[in-house]
Formats: structure tokens, sequence, C-alpha cells
């Protein structure tokens, strides 16, 4: 029985916003490396940069419909996340849909299958991480869920979860955690501040973080290549 | 016996160009959802988009000599449509062929297989379509057949059918269709524009498309969120 | 063992910098089309194009620290080129190590893997060819090597060879052929400029390449389309 | 923090056989087509089929260290099921694992990675269902998680689930929903038992299923080759 | 509108029998080295060979629907042959409708998607060379065309053309092609046998394809290892 | 300029026939997890278990004229390694020319290519380990090398190396170090029989190979399913 749920609780809107500074990279090493969804995964231009709310959507193949119901469940901040039930790779989602997301305030797309009419949608500057760039067109003929639980690209989404997105892909944090992942990332990004400047200073890696006493207890030889000759270095 | 037929029909080049406002998705639809080449034809620059007529021709894998053959087949508004015999990616295309392509008024070339000085192919703006890029080099010693009909990226194209490309793929209008299918297509936009206006001001797809009774009685369920302490939503 | 060799000889500075102006294409078909890496390995942003001398780098799938230690081993007009002991498209890099590798004069990053922070990366104009853009992190408990013969992307890599990436891909230059190879690169470049100016007015590859009397040989008909009523063309 | 669950509950082992004798696709459709693992994940020999409970184990990349933890978890009727937490196609796996699940019980293992030792665990008659088969070893330096929920090749798994597979795959079913499964494969195989012997008789399942009327009003044309002299057919 | 032609023309059941006794690559050969489907599709069974003639069906993603009605089309000697309209592995076909086709005389299925049930159809000799095995399930909502010209798997099929699948893949003959192509098939086996016998013998290709005077052309060079003290070989 | 070396350096015999008893898992872990062939290469029947000497070809893509050339080098003992100069998948090798490598006494073939009539191939027990199976055929125009090093597969490889094969991949054991490699083989045999005996007696690995304090040590956390009500578990 094809369901959709209303009135789902989102992380609040100032909260989320706060995640707009945070690389996926950053959210994803500060929340213990989980989240974040399959590689193929990816924005139809560069750069781009969004975090929002999750509002679910199953799709069947080759068949749109449900993308019409989700887009009455979406507000201001949310991201459209939508899955299709087996692998495809057509374009479900064109300029139209982009249209409509974007008048409801939403942010971005993340469809887990193809989509289409991107140098429009790239024009209108709305964002969208996909596996395919496609022109297949859809049909309306099966339905599939909105705002239940899914798995989208490797990774379980509930309505309303945290979806931060750049051009190192997508990934979730759970609703409940978003106040606590913000703190981490916070910590994480002042203590890469600190890194990268003495880094750039020249500073290495192996001395900043050290490494070297780990290194000979794992029994790293350095050789010089000046002292043998008959190696082909 | 390889073979090389000259003097093929083309679509006219007024009717071609009046192609060149199209987006692929709306070709592909206009003309009932056929004709469209595999996802995996990508343009190596974008925006891209063009209209043209096909010269077809197929090439040995490794061997880029048709090509050459080809060339002298080519005149303004054409495009080149290239598949080798069995799949390679090897970098059929390059530089020196496009300057001569375009001295002659081709319009780009779709390559189901790879090219390669893509950074000079973009300079020059002359746009590409294919399925890698890969500086791999080709020999010149076995040929294939040019204008003969022929199956590129899952499609049949036959010489002088028209061939509408950009951001979302590659797709192919028969010649005897070419004006019929600019008339579906100059009506879906004059809709579609409407619809898009309606969409930019709040309406739902739902209403539009006027859904919500199919969706009925297909048994779509809505609840809330609200009623529901068990779940996760 | 795991093993770092240092002092690895390379091509001298003004050797390596010549052929910052040749394409990988021209580089690759100079010294006999050998030495090109899979075409997977992709830049991410374009245009990028850098000449370096290699210092290779192993790495265990999902572990990164070999490259903390391969950064101190890197000088100025070096790139790293680093390859997982087995197939891994984690984000091994990303834009700390970015930051270390360019204060110290290295050019760009070879990665048969996966990288991250790419936004990052693109605005510091630090070029990177990988296999894939993954924000999944790394740990830092198993070692490999450091500057010993490796194979990556298919190609056999000693330290100090030579490497030219482009937006067509990369290519390995042993480093005792640089000189050699250069040559033969100005050679082809001397050519192909010729051609260009021919083929740019109009001559055909067929006349300049004088093609016609193989082709015949070879058994090429010409039938003209005018002259066949039942045939598609 | 690395972290191992015990005592999990499991479906009672008489209701975990009585799977045994429906094939995947039944239990799939039976539940309503959801809880499919991705069709990368193959049998390494057939014909296989086991149902049982599943004991959940991430690993890290290249590191199969977790599933020796994971072994003692296991008991006569479970399924071991291992998921890396980025993509890799390693040999985690192979006979003396093998030997040691046999000796507890385990009937199978679904790995979404590689395993090896094929032809020894083929003679062991040890299904397992995976996503490589790769002689490529692993290191035991990360540890991941025993019997936390998981996603599984696209599928959300908890320990204690019921898993089926055969040779067009593998399935979950909750472990709370296991007994109304049942039922319906057992309706389903009944209903299929009835609807083979007619089409065997050489009844269409367009009667048997009652189309035709449907087929109509979807304006299904038929056409006979006959009365077309300018068609193809 | 969906279509289905009905009294299709075969090529006749005895010139169709002659087939079976020649593998895909022999017969690729024979025809010029055209037809054959892409390296994809391969057989869920081995070893397994047929011969038959096409009825072709077209399927919407994740919709078998057409090939029920297609069923009715079939007659003994056929094999079915079905294509997506856009790419998809689904399991369109099962042991249910491999019992009809076998009652109706059918000789194997050829599916550029999925299929399931394979355990069953492996027990009912019930060749399928197929894309996928997946137990995923489709619906019956969309309608496409049965014995329509269609591209399966990169070839053109037209109904009534003459298939041959074996272990190395499946090759399309024109129905009108079929009389000729098994003239240069029996002739390519006889050769093939006289060579064979040859072969075993011990006489080399180079020798009995007279190549060394063509190799001496092209510049082969043979240098033995034991002359060469500073080589690798 | 095409080359051939003949009268290469092999292991001797009786060395090489000692590793027909070791898997590829042994031998790639008894030296140190290195020279193991992509696992895309695969054996076109299983099981299959062999040893012996490299012949290394390289091909041009779509080209298998150098196979012919190679044939002549090979002697008993010998297995012919081929790889194509661009990744290509066609039908280079098919059974005329394994019955010529049978009778000169050639146990096998690995090519990182595809090949074709692989029924008879199975029925003759010439085994193959190959990237595709695919019955396109391929041309003689084109010249590579025989018995120069090349990398096959992601391996270096050098004219005689041993190289093992079987179900699990193919491992290049280069030739001045089989010796060693076989006494580690034998070492590590050794060792896991005993192993085995005491998994399959029940005893844990975690006992066996003493892992509890470094779990310990890494944090590992044990809690009871039984002591949590609000978990999943």
């Amino acid at each position: 029985m094809p369901t959709v749920i209303t009135d789902c609780p989102r992380v609040a809107l100032p909260l989320v916003d706060r995640f707009q500074s945070f690389g996926v990279a950053t959210v994803h090493e500060a929340q213990g490396r989980v989240g974040l969804m399959h590689a193929r995964l990816r924005p139809i231009y560069r750069p781009a940069h969004i975090a929002g709310s999750a509002v679910t959507c199953t799709v069947a193949p080759g068949d749109n419909w449900t993308i019409h119901v989700a887009v009455e469940q979406c507000q201001p901040g949310d991201i459209l996340v939508v899955t299709p039930t087996s692998p495809c790779e057509d374009g479900y989602f064109g300029d139209l849909l982009a249209v409509s997301l974007q008048s409801r305030g939403v942010r971005g797309l993340i469809m887990a299958a193809g989509v289409r009419d991107t140098a429009t949608l790239t024009e209108m500057k709305f964002p969208v991480w996909s596996k395919a760039i496609f022109a297949q067109g859809t049909v309306k003929e099966t339905l599939g869920d909105v705002n239940l639980p899914m798995v989208c690209a490797g990774v379980l989404v509930n309505p309303g979860d945290l979806i931060v997105a750049d051009d190192d892909g997508v990934v979730v944090v759970t609703r409940l955690s978003a106040e606590s992942v913000l703190e981490k990332c916070l910590a994480r990004e002042a203590k890469e501040a600190q890194t990268r400047a003495r880094l750039a200073a020249g500073e290495l890696g192996l001395d900043i973080y050290a490494m070297r006493p780990r290194l000979a207890e794992k029994g790293l030889v350095y050789r010089s290549a000046r002292d043998q000759e008959a190696t082909e270095c």
C-alpha cells in the first residue's frame, strides 16, 4: 500500500543552516565515518554545496509519479531524496519539477538514479546529485512511498534527517544527532585550521601528528638510492 | 568490402537549424521516447548543444582510418557519428581531425568510443560526445564503412538522420520524421512554458496534471507523523 | 618490510619543464604509444596540465598513512604518484595533504584511488588525477612503500620517472628516455603545426597523408546514394 | 567504539528451516518486493540455497579482523552477513574461516566484498554469496562492529533477521515479519503450482490472468504482417 | 501506440535447424563479423547452444507485461528476444513464463535485462541469455511492442531473423541471408577441420597461414635472450 | 619495432611443477601479497588450476596476429600470457589456437582481453583465464611484442616468470624468487593444516591466534542484547 507520511519533524532550520559551512568530508569524519552515500552520486555542476532536511521518496524503475506526490510534502529548507526500488538510470527529474521545488524553497535533489534538463538546472542553480544524466523519460503508473525510512545509495535515510552535499558527495546525519555532530564539526574545523597553518609553513605531518615513533615500531626502513648501485631507483 | 556511400540526402538545413532550440529530452519525448543513445555518451565540455545531419562511420577497434575517409563526405551542417565494430575506448579523434571537420562546417562529433586532445577541442569550441577521454592512439590498417546504416550507442542511425545533442545526451530523429517531430517539439515547448509558469507560481503538479483521483484509485494513503508515536518518522 | 628510498635521482628540472608544453597524447605518440595510464584516472578539474618527477607510493586499501611518509620525500618539481595495493576508491587525500605538498613545491597528485575536499583543491589550484571523488575517510594502521618501482593504473612507474598529465590522462616517460622523447615531441609538434594549417585551409587528410592508393588497394568502394533506389540511404 | 552485541534474538530454528523450500524470488514477492540485495552478490557455486539467521558484521576495507570476532557470535542455523565500510573487493574470507564457521553449524556467508579459496569452499559445500572472487589478502588492524544494524548490498539488515539466498540472489526478511511472510510464501507457491499446470497444458497467461480487456484499454493494436507489404516484417 | 505484428515470416525450420551445429563465433565470422550482441549477454547455464527464429519484444523498465503478450506470438522453433526501452536489470522472466514458452516449443530466451528462478530454469533445461540474474520483480502497467524491428544488445533485430546462441554469446542472422550464411558456415567449418588437424600435428599457424613473409615486411625482429646480457629476459 | 625474444630462461620444470599443489591465495600470501592480477581475470571453467612459465605477448586492440607469433616460442610447461596495448574485450583466442598450444605442451592461457569457442576449450580441457567471453573476431594487421616485459592485469610480468592460476585468479612469481617462494608456501601450508584441524575441532581463531588482548587494547566492547531494551537487536 503506497504511503505518504505528512508532518514529519525536521531539524530546526537555524541548526540546519549551520551545516552549510561544513564540507561532506568534515561531517563524515566528525560523526565517525558513517552515513556517506556511494561515490557514484555526483553533482550535475560544480561547485555545489547544500544542507537541508530530507524528504524521502521511493520510485518504481522508469516511473517518476511519486516525485510529484513528494513535492507537496516539501517545505523551505528541505532536500528531496529519491531512490528507485531497483537500479535505474532513467531521467526521472527535469526542469519543470525543479521549478516546482524551487518555488517551495527546496534546496536541491539527491537522486539515486538519472536526471535530465541539466543545462537548465545548472542555469537555475538548482543543485542535483545523481547517478546518471540521461534524457530517458519515465511513466506515471506505479506508486512508491514518501517519507518512509529507505536505503539510498547505501545509507539508511529517515525523513527529517539532515543531508549535507558538496563536490565530494552526500552524507546523512540522523535528526537526533545533528546537534552533537555540529559540535564535532566545529571542533574538527578549528583543529584543522591550526594544522593547515603549520603545514603551509612547511612543517611535516610526520612531526605534527608525531608519527615517527610508530613508523619505527612498524619497521619502516629508510635506504638511500645513492647507496645501492644495483637497484633501479 | 568496405564501402562509402556518397551524396546521401539530408534534412534541409533550415529545418535542421530549427532543432537547435530544443533540448534532447524534449525531442526524445516529442517523438515518443525513442531514438536516445546510451547515457554513457557524454559531452567533453558543458554546456554544448548542436543539431545536424548524420554522416555515419564504423571503425575497427583501435583503428581510426575510416574517420579520415568519412571527413571527405561531410558538408556544412553535418555531424559525424562514429561507432567501433566492437567496444573500444581508444582516442580515435583529436585536434587535427577537428580542425579538418571544422573547416568543412561540421558541427560536432558523436563518438561511441574515446577521444583525445580534449583541452584543445574545448578551446576550439568543437563539441564532442564520447564514451571516454583517453590519449591512447590508434592505427590505420583496417577499413570500416561510411554512410551505411549502423547501430550507435544502442540506436539505429541512417545517414542523413537528424542528430540533436546537448548536456543530457544524444537523440536521433529519422530523416523522414523530422518535420513532424519539429511540430511536436513546438507543441510540447508551448505547453511546458505554461506549466512552468504555474509551477513557478506555486501550483502543484498534482493539481495541474489532475493526478489526485488516480492516486486515490491506486490506494495512496496519507498518514500524519504526529499520529504515530511508535514510528521512526 | 615497508621501505622508503631516499635521494632518488630525477630528470633535471629544466628538462622536466620543457614537457609542460606537450599534451599527453603527443608524448604518448612520440614515445611509441607506451606508458599511458588507464582512462579511469581523470583530473578533478579542467583544464589542468603538469609535468614533474615521480615520487612513488603504495598504500594499503583504506589506509593513507604512507602518503604522510611520502610527503617528506618530495621536492620542488615533483609529482606524487600513489597506488593502492588492491583496488580502492576511498578518499585518501584531502586539502591538508595538498597544503603540505604545495608548500614543498609539489606540482600535483596522481592517485589511482579516491580523493576528497575537491572544492578546496580546485580553489587551491592543486591538480589531482584520480579514479574517484569520494569523501570516505581512511585509517593510519598499515604501511606501504615509498620510491620503490610500482605498477600504477596499468603502467610501471619508477621513482624519478617523468610524469605528464593533462585533460586526456596521464603518461609516464622513463627517466633515461626523457631527453630523446623530448626531441620526438618537438619534431611531432612541428610536423603537426604544418598539417594543422593545411587542414584548416580545407585540404583533406586523405591527400595530405597520401592515403588514396592504399584505400584502393584495400578495396574501398564508393557508391552514390543517387544510383540506388532500393537502399535506405 | 567497536562493539559486539551478544545474545541477539533469532527467529526460531523450525521457522527458519521452513524457508529453505522457498526461492528468493518467491520470498521477495511474498513480502511486497522489498529486502532484496544488489544483483552483484553472486553465489560462488550453483546451485546453492540456504535460509538462516543473520549475524551482522562490518569490516574495514582490506581488513578482515572483525570476521574472527564475529565467528564467536555464530550458532547453528546462522548465516554470517558481512559488509565493508567502504567498497572493497579483497578476499576477506577463505577456507580456514569456513572450517571454523562450519564447525559451529553456520549455513553460509553473505559477503558484500570478495572471497578466496573458492575451489576449497566448493568442495566443502560451504555456500558463499559475494561481490567478487579475489585472492587478495587482508590485514588485521582495524575493528568494525558485530550484530549492530547495518546496510548490506543496499538493504538494512538487523541481527537476527532471516536471510534466504539462492541462485537468484539474497533477500532479507525482518525477524518480526518471518511468520507472516512464511504464510504468504505458502499461499504464493500454492497458487503458482496451479498456474504452472495450466501454462504447461498450453493455456496462455493472457487468459489465465484475464489480461485481454486491460490490453485493449491500453490501446494495444494487432496487425498482421501479411497485410502490410511495405513493412520490414 | 503499442503494437503486435502477427504472422511474421520466419526462416524455414529445416534451415534454422542446420544452424544448431555452428558456434556463434563461426556464424559471426561467416557473415563478415556483424550481428553480434554485446558480451554482457551471458547464458544462465553452460553449455547451452540453440538456433531459432526471433520473436521480438520491447518492455518498459521494471515492467514485464509485454512478455505475456509476446508468448502468444511464439511457435515451435522460435526464440523470444526481449529488450527494455531503457537499461534495466530487473528479473523480468521466471519459471512460469518458461513453462509457458516451453509448452509452445520455444527454444530459449534472449533477454537484454535480468531473469530469475534460474535454478528452476536450469533444471527445466530452458536456456536463457541475459544481462543479469536478479530476483527483483516487475509490474504490469506499461506496454511495449511485439514483432517490430528493435535494437537488442547493440544489434538490429527484425522479427523472423535467425538467432544463434551458445556459450560465447548471441548472433543475429538476417532472415534473407540465412541460406547464404549457412553455406559460408559449412565452408568455414570444412576449412577449419583441416587446419585443426595440421595444428594438432604440431604444424605452426605461421606456416599454415604463410605469415612469415608478411611478418618480415612489418619489420618483426627476433633476438635471442642468450645474446643479451644487459636485458631482463 | 615489433620484437620477439627467443630462448628466454625459465624456472626449471620440476620446480614449476611443485607449484601445482598451491592455490593462488597461498602463493600470493607466501610472497608478501604481491603479484596478483586483477580480479576481472576469471577462468572460463571451474575448477581449473595450473602452474607454468610465462611466455609474454602484447597485442593491438582487436588484432590477434602476435599470438600466432608467440605460439612458436612456447614449449612444454609454458603458459601464454597476453595483454592488449589498450583495453579490449574481443575474442582474440579460440579453439584452433588452443589446439596448437596444446600440441606444444602449453598448460593454459592468461588473456587480459576476451576469448571465444569456450564450449570447445572446456571440452578440450584447455584452461583459460580471461577478462571476457566474446565471439567478436580480430584482424591480423598490427604486431606487438613477444617475450618483452609487460604489465598484464596490473602486474609486471617478465618472460620466464612463474604463473600460478586457479579459481581465485592469477598470481605471478618472479623467476628468481621461485625457489624461496616455494619454501614459504610449504611452510604456510604446513601451518595452515594444523590450524585447520584445530578450527574444525571447534577452537576459535580468537584463541588460536591469541587475538583477545589486542582486541581489548583496541577498545572492543561486548554488550548483551538482553541488557538493552531500547535497542533494535
